[in-house]
Parts: C-alpha cells; sequence; structure tokens
C-alpha cells in the first residue's frame, strides 16, 4: 500500500479529518436556552466562585492542545507551522482514539521559543492538558521546563517522554525474556538529542545503575568537551566509570543497545560484539539503525524497532493517550517521573509470563487494554507523588476508560464505517 | 422550564458538551500509516510547497476560533476567562449546528489588549477564522481593528456586526410590511455602546439617511462634548441636522426606534409619540426596553425583540454561523460592510411578500434556509467586492451547506437523539 497517496486521498478536498461535535441535539428552543443562552449563564456563574469547576462543566475538563511550532517535523525539519498541522490533526486524532482525549492541533506563528511560551499559557483557561510536540532542539527543552513551571496544567513534550516511556516499557520486557535485570544489565544508547537524553534519564530513575550515553562525538562522560547542559546533566548520571571511546568501543559485551540516531549504523559486527541474550532497539524512524532481519541474523535474541512491519514495534501510541486519559482524571499539575515509570510498568505488565516471547516484548499498538491500564497507573502514580489534585479509585478510571474508547469506537464506526 | 437548571444538568459531569472526532475510521495498521506517519508526511510535503493548500488538507479549512477574554460575558460582566468557557463553546455549538463550520472555544487568560492581539496572531496557521465574543468595549474595537489589518484570515466581532445584520435584516422586513423606505424612514437607536454603533454604522452603509444615535446623554451630534472616537465617527455619520435633545424629544414623529440599551426604557409615551405604523425593535437582553404587548398596545405597528417567546426574535443565530461559512467557502479576506449587508438582505429575503406580516418580519432561528442562503450571499458579495481569493458558484455554495447541514442535524441525532 501507498500511504503517501492513502494519505492524500483521504485528506484531499476533505478540508480535515477531525471536527467538532457536539454532545447533545440542539433542536428546540428549550435546547438553544439551555446550551446557549439564557440557561449558559447559570454554568458561568457557578464557575465564577469556583474555577476548578471550568474542568467539570466545560469541554476544557476532556480537551488538551497538541502544540507545535513545525520547527521539527517527523524527518521533514523546519517546515514551519502550516505545514505541520497535518502531523498535529493526526497526532489529535490518536488522542481521541486511543485515549477517548479530545485535542485540537494547534500550531503557532513563531519561532521564537519566548513567544511560544507566552501564547501557550495564554490558552491555559480553555485546555486540561498540553502536549508539546515536533519542536527543535535544544529550544524544546527551555519551552517544556518553562512551561512545567509557569502552567498549573499537565505539559509533556511527547517526542521525549512518549518515547523514553515506550523505550522503558520494551526494555522490561526484553529484559524479561533474557532473564536480566535493569539493575546490572549494560545499557548503551546510541543518540543524545531530545530523545536519547530522556530515555537515559528515564532508564537512570527507573534503576538502571549501567548505562552509557554514545553520540556522534563517542561516549558522553561528565567532563567532556562541549556538551550542552542536558548533556552534560545526562553524563554525570551515566558512565560511572568514565568509558571513553566510539560506539563499536563500548558497544562490546553490553546487554541492551538502544538507538535513536541514524539508519544502518548498527552494523552485524556492532551487534556481534554485544553480551550473549543480545536486545537491539533500533528506533530511528521512518528507517531504524539496523533492521529486524539483520539483527537478529548478527545474533541479536530480542530486536525492537519503531515500525509496524516487524515483530516489537517500539510506538508512542502506546504512551500518551493513556498518559494524559490518567492526568486528567485526577486533575494532575505535572507528568511527573513516578508517573512515566509506572505508565511503563503498566504497559509491560499487560503482557503474561506465558504470552512473553522474542517476538512479544511489548504490547501491540492496537491492544485496547493498554491506554486504561495506563490511565489508571499513571493515575495511582500522581496520588502517590502528590501531582493528583483529586483521588480517585484507579481500577475505577481503568474501567471507565475502557468503556468509554469501547463506545467511541462503535461510534466512529457508525458514522464512518 | 427552568433554563438555570436545564444547563447545569446538561452540563455536570460531562466535561464538555462538545467533543472532538475523527471524520475517519482508524482500526487498522494501514489506517493508521495513512492518518498518522508515515503517510501524513505527503500532505506536510505539499504544504511546504503552497501554505494554501492548509485549508484543503487539514482541518484548518473548515474550523474557526471562537476567542473572548472574559472581560464582558452575557450581563454577567468581567467574569474572566474560565467562566467564559461555558459561553464560547455553546456559541461553537451553534457554528457547527447552524452552519457546519467547526469552533473551538478559546477563552485567553489576560485582559491586556496588546497581549490577546499578539496571541490571537500566532494561531492563525491552525484557524480559518477567528470570531470575538463578549470583549469589553472600547478594547473590544482595537483588538478587532488591529487583527482585522494584521491577518490573513476572516476576524469578526460578533456581539458588534452580529446584532447589527440582524437588526438591519428585521428593519428591511419591518419596512416592507409598513410600506416604507430604509432612505427616507426616521429612525432612531437607542445605545451607542458597541452594538448600537455597529447598527447605526451598518443601517447608513445600507442607505439609511435620517439616523440618530441616542445615548445617556442624549442625541449624538457632531462636535457634541465627551464622545470617543467611535461616537465621533458615529455622530459624523449621522443625524445631519444636528437635532439634540433626550430619546424623548427626539423619538418624536420617529418610523423605527431601535434599543441596544436597557430594560424597560421605551414608555407608552414614548412609543404613542412615534410617527403611524411606527417600527419598535427592543433589543436589549435578556430584558428588552418594552415587551412585546406593551409596545403593541401603545401603538407600535411592528415590534421585535431578543427573546424566543415573543414574535420577530431578533438573533444573532441567524448571521454568524451563514456569515462565516460563506466567508471560508470562498476564502475571503475579510468579511467587509457589503458582506454584512449582503447576509441581512439574504436573511429577509426568505420571506415572500405573501408571507411577511407584522408578526412575521424575520425567519426564525430554526429556519434551516437560513445559513445556506447567507452563506451564498455573503460569497458572491465577498467576489464582487473583491475579498475572496476563490471564485465559486453561490448557488453551489447553498445547495452544498444545506446538505452538510441536514447530514449533519441525521448525524447528531443518531448519535444523541
Amino acid at each position: 500500500m501507498n500511504f503517501d497517496e492513502a494519505a492524500m486521498a483521504v485528506r484531499r478536498g476533505k478540508k480535515g479529518i477531525i471536527e467538532t461535535l457536539p454532545r447533545a441535539v440542539l433542536k428546540t428552543r428549550d435546547d438553544l436556552s439551555t446550551l446557549y443562552t439564557p440557561g449558559v449563564a447559570q454554568p458561568c456563574r457557578e464557575i465564577v466562585k469556583d474555577k476548578d469547576l471550568s474542568f467539570d462543566l466545560t469541554c476544557r475538563g476532556n480537551m488538551i492542545a497538541v502544540v507545535s511550532d513545525g520547527t521539527r517535523v517527523l524527518g521533514l525539519g523546519d517546515i514551519g507551522p502550516e505545514a505541520a498541522m497535518p502531523v498535529m490533526e493526526g497526532k489529535s486524532i490518536l488522542f481521541k482514539v486511543f485515549g477517548g482525549v479530545n485535542a485540537v492541533p494547534i500550531c503557532l506563528d513563531t519561532k521564537d521559543p519566548q513567544k511560544f511560551i507566552e501564547t501557550v499559557k495564554m490558552l491555559q483557561p480553555s485546555f486540561a492538558g498540553i502536549n508539546l510536540e515536533d519542536i527543535s532542539s535544544p529550544k524544546c527543552y527551555e519551552i517544556e521546563t518553562t512551561l512545567k513551571k509557569e502552567m498549573d496544567i499537565p505539559v509533556f513534550h511527547d517526542d521525549q517522554h512518549g518515547t523514553a516511556i515506550a523505550a522503558l516499557a520494551g526494555v522490561i520486557g526484553a529484559l524479561r525474556v533474557v532473564g536480566k535485570k535493569l539493575a546490572t544489565a549494560k545499557i548503551v544508547i546510541n543518540g543524545a538529542g531530545a530523545a536519547g537524553a530522556s530515555i537515559g534519564r528515564l532508564l537512570v530513575r527507573a534503576g538502571a545503575e549501567q548505562v552509557i550515553m554514545v553520540d556522534r562525538f563517542g561516549a558522553l562522560y561528565e567532563g567532556m568537551e562541549g556538551l550542552n547542559s542536558v548533556q552534560a546533566e545526562l553524563a554525570s548520571l551515566t558512565n560511572k566509570e568514565h568509558v571513553q571511546g566510539t560506539l563499536a568501543d563500548v558497544v562490546k559485551g553490553a546487554d541492551l543497545l538502544l538507538g535513536v540516531s541514524a539508519p544502518h549504523i548498527f552494523t552485524k559486527e556492532i551487534i556481534r560484539s554485544m553480551n550473549a541474550d543480545a536486545i537491539v532497539f533500533a528506533m530511528a524512524n521512518p528507517i531504524p539503525e539496523t533492521d529486524y532481519e539483520s539483527a537478529k541474523a548478527a545474533g541479536a535474541r530480542v530486536v525492537g524497532t519503531g515500525r509496524s512491519d516487524s515483530p516489537n514495534q517500539i510506538n508512542n501510541v502506546l504512551v500518551f493517550p493513556g498518559i494524559f486519559r490518567g492526568a486528567l482524571a485526577v486533575r494532575a499539575r505535572h507528568i511527573n517521573e513516578d508517573m512515566k515509570i509506572a505508565a511503563a510498568y503498566a504497559i509491560a505488565g499487560l503482557i503474561s509470563d506465558a504470552e512473553l516471547q522474542e517476538e512479544y516484548v511489548i504490547p501491540d499498538a492496537f491492544d485496547e487494554r493498554v491506554a486504561p491500564a495506563v490511565a489508571a497507573a499513571v493515575a495511582k502514580a500522581a496520588m502517590e507523588s502528590g501531582s493528583a489534585r483529586i483521588e480517585r479509585d484507579p481500577e475505577e478510571i481503568r474501567q471507565e476508560a475502557a468503556t468509554q474508547i469501547a463506545e467511541l469506537h462503535a461510534m466512529i464506526d457508525k458514522l464512518h464505517g
């Protein structure tokens, strides 16, 4: 199937593949007086007394913004806000279809991080959360850090954290298959950009004690020349032995090699030089660091990629719908590290010991158990870590999500199936 | 029916009465690759080559933002952005249900007109139009004027222009009933705020030559003390004889008295002092300047109000859905005066001479012919006045709107009926 042609065919002349719809019938004068004036004045009066009621009484409570400036879109680079719209619109659809979370694509007409920050802060009264997307590095760090500090709703840069959580979920499953432990496994991460840095940080936070980050200048170590602030922090968290050298040098004897770098750079020599029961996650998109078959042929026991056409797809869609659904369910202030780790274990935990195998270390993107399980785990972690504003039973959150998402799919089938 | 209770009942615990929905099924890996990566890269590449394609290939083409700062919401005053959300959400529903136009409620966290302007300009790549709502005067003038100048998509402050267009439509119908002409009718407008000023300007632009604006200091005349810039411009356009005096003074012998002012101030003495076949539009909300029966009892022949419980309701919902639908259909640069006047005549024109009567000078809010007729007339005026970026057959626009809106209502019935 030619997806370029299919993608154009589904969009051409459609003026959008997402729409807004009322959740109530508006046919009579009474409907009009209830949904609009004069009745609408009453919820306004209630919210004046308690702003938090805007989450319960308006679309704000289940609506997030998918915000980008179009400066780093897919593999296409800085294509600008108009050209980034198809990606943000598609992402908004995934939020709804996989998590039951309403999402609006918003591409901002600026490349200035300060203006980006100011604008997103202005939008706060209308949304329950902000998903940042396809923003170039390093400004994506400044934007996310500032917004997390200055906003009262969750702000999440999916390119960093969604990828890291999906990777951790896969790592947990893969280590189970080969009978190794996160704490003691020797882990090499190739690529220290936004995604790689976030993966390294999350793995360490989750208990990995032997992580080495590698970029095109070699292994990162504390005190290395020319590191940006993010990489410097990373170097201090990893590579305790201050190992130096190229990827080929440091990968020798590694238990896990994880790439968020460039196509075809995991040669068979590199994979052959790893420890027994090697795990290789080649996550470069759309062309991974090694294809599945080559890595297996070179001796890797567990192989994962970002691709849907080979086993063990490491896909953010397993993460962001449930992350936001869970955060919104308990009005979380932030999406913190505990919530991210809980999300990864919830994803991995859906695969039983009996089901677990080399070709199945992470659930399928269309496994409808994922978002509800992630939402419940994230909400629980939010409550336990003090991020939650309200207390709810996680199991109730899981069941509610499962029911609503199933109903939603039936609705979409009825309309467009 | 208690609309306060009904309005709360339909909203409480619902987290919104509007939602986002995909317009395509997402069930398979191929769907995912078409709606999102890798397929989504192709529409991005096309839009890089021609930004205007973002209107055709993404939701931008049929999506507007309903933007407010919550500084003048209904009769509730400055209640802030969170509390304004129910109104903007309700308005967004009306855009969809009556016009088939997708709309997103956006309440901005600022009272500073400059920050408001900056923020809305940043949103331009995501939307096809901006509907401004419930912004306090005089800053609403500065905001709309600046945005119209500095944005490439239509910007429309409905509180001013929607009200003016609905009023003009009613005036056209009422004058037909009593056999008088807009050019020669003596017209008194009581209330020179945002709505009154816009009504006065539009009536003059439409050909009325004997308009007098009255505010609480009396009739506005050129050179009068203490006028703001908008009122001064208005004074220069109206009251050619520089008549001075109170409402009671200047209304004597008037053919039409139109109020956008305060409850109960059109006494029977005032109405009795008008010319034969007097027309009274009492548009103050929710309590008009006179109720329908009292005005009729005082001798008015045609009476209109903003209320749905008496004849001749002057309602913006007749205007804004079709205005935007028409403007978007031809990618209008602005919504200019010609387009506004065309909208008013299109509304009035739906009532045949045979149907026209004192109790029926303007169509019902639920008359499904209205938005398609307005859209076609507005698109035609946009093409003739040079505002349109693309040429289309107005009749085709009307039929397309009628069909899509009928299908939409069937869809909403199927989901929520």
